[in-house]
């Protein structure tokens, strides 16, 4: 058999994004020895369980001491108690890089910890479900998705790229892109629909004339699709929010601009404003289902003929 | 074989919901004769090359003067003129229903239109995908639906049994609602998360720092679940928005009031408040999977093994 790409990878923290990853390095033999930290020894135990690595820590200083490769897949939040505890234990040409949603905020709470010795190399796999802990993943996860890398400007190229390697390994395509226009694209593109989700739920919650058995019942007709985001992760998403903030701020502030717009249109009855709007919308899904970002099943192919695709109706 | 359930079963309008009834009413065998009406020359030839029914015609007044059964498939801003047309052209005993999604809108357009010696009784199905046009439609479509029935107090009580007993021969569970309350339901379960997603699309088409091919290569980190729905007819919900404003202007008040508040908690980094707002969601989301409403899988299946069920993770 080939020789493995990495003789030890550290992961730190074993959620739906770490526990994917011990999946995958395992079925496709990317590490001798996979070290698996997290401070929880009830997670810790559920990994042991599932046999996800080969050896099983609580303490992250011990999982990373002879790692060639350590991934903190942890909420963005608690990137800086991580990099404090690892850095003066990494040993030399070990590659450090993260999973966490947001970029900017992750690089300046983990660079200044990460010794000239090692090298730290931002990233961001763009995958997931709205699933978490040790129990959701899968090896499948990273598998035609993209993973981003923000690396600084004086990061080494060997070690990019053989960071981007291991990513192709997973299956994923790799981008690189500045921390700070990452965290403008996800803002748009994660952030906001994440929390505009929570956030109809939330609403919805609250009402006193529609029962929530009544919001249950008939969720079919559109609310569901919102509620499958809104089941993520509480502390991921908290985290996110306070660690992109600005970017987040200006989408929510846009969004709430088009959104008084909208509602002024439906005040008013001006119904050319509200079709031109609702028109507008029609192509930006289609480029997504002829990009292969989503399926073309009608109603995610919840129902219906598997043959029907989305093509006749557009 | 067992008589049909009716003689001749009239459709008004031949896309989505109109070309899904045609299809079951032709599986299930519940017409002797299906009379297709549509004022698009062109969806009719498309409906007539479908096979879709046993007659075609331009003249909706022509395709009701047999009919025991009239079903109307039209945005519901139509129903007025429909209604009018087709009054002084039913038959005794005559049965018209509709599918609109506001209800006591098209009743106030149809009841005064529909002649004693026939029945209108209004209805809304709870069910659709993401495309419109006859092409789009499938027999399965109603299978395991809900379909609200929303009589008038002295509505027919064997009229009501017959179409009840129509729409469970589709597939569907039949419940009874006031109108008004019917429109107030919708308004959360459907009308405001398909604005919401109407709006974010939006948005994001607006952005000038990040690109639309930006916006489609990263979408499936959220926003794609939301252009989904923002990929619906736009004629449908312009009259959605027109003709259920008051209910809609409320939800879209209280779900812009939340939105503030979780704006504010971002801007004063209140992680506390954002991790409560983002843990009460995650209950309904369970309640959903468990009433049927939604398929537990992951991403909706998207990718991941078909036997990873969400119930590990909560």
């Amino acid at each position: 058999m080939t020789k493995p790409m990495f003789d030890t990878i550290a992961l730190i923290g074993i959620g739906l994004i770490g526990s994917s990853l011990a999946r995958v390095i395992a079925a496709k033999g990317l590490a001798s020895h996979v070290a698996i930290a997290t401070r929880s020894a009830a997670t810790l135990d559920t990994a042991r369980e599932l046999g996800l690595g080969d050896s099983y820590h609580t303490s992250n200083a011990e999982a990373v001491r002879d790692a060639d490769l350590v991934i903190v897949s942890v909420p963005v939040g608690a990137s800086e108690a991580v990099a404090r505890e690892i850095g003066s234990h990494l040993k030399p040409g070990a590659i450090v890089t993260d999973v966490g949603s947001t970029k900017a905020s992750v690089v300046s709470q983990m660079a200044p910890h990460i010794p000239a010795h090692a090298h730290f190399i931002a990233g961001h796999p763009i995958a997931g479900t709205e699933q978490s802990g040790p129990e959701a993943g899968f090896a499948e996860l990273f598998e035609n998705r993209w993973c981003i890398l923000t690396p600084l400007p004086d990061a080494d190229v060997d070690a990019i790229a053989r960071l981007r390697s291991f990513w192709e390994a997973c299956g994923s395509t790799v981008e690189e892109m500045d921390p700070d226009h990452h965290d403008r694209v996800l803002a748009i593109v994660s952030h906001l629909p994440h929390i505009i989700a929570y956030n109809i739920v939330g609403t919805a919650d609250d009402l006193e004339t529609v029962t929530k058995s009544e919001v249950i019942k008939y969720s079919a007709s559109g609310f569901r699709d919102f509620t499958r985001l809104a089941a993520s992760d509480p502390v991921m998403w908290r985290d996110v929010c306070l660690h992109n903030k600005d970017a987040l701020l200006e989408m929510l502030a846009r969004f709430s601009e088009d959104l008084s717009s909208l509602q002024r249109a439906i005040r008013w009855g001006d119904g050319d404003k509200l079709f031109e709007m609702f028109t507008r919308t029609r192509g930006i899904r289609r480029s997504i289902v002829e990009a292969g970002q989503d399926t073309a099943a009608p109603n995610f192919g919840r129902n219906g003929p598997k043959s029907n695709t989305g093509e006749a109706a557009e």
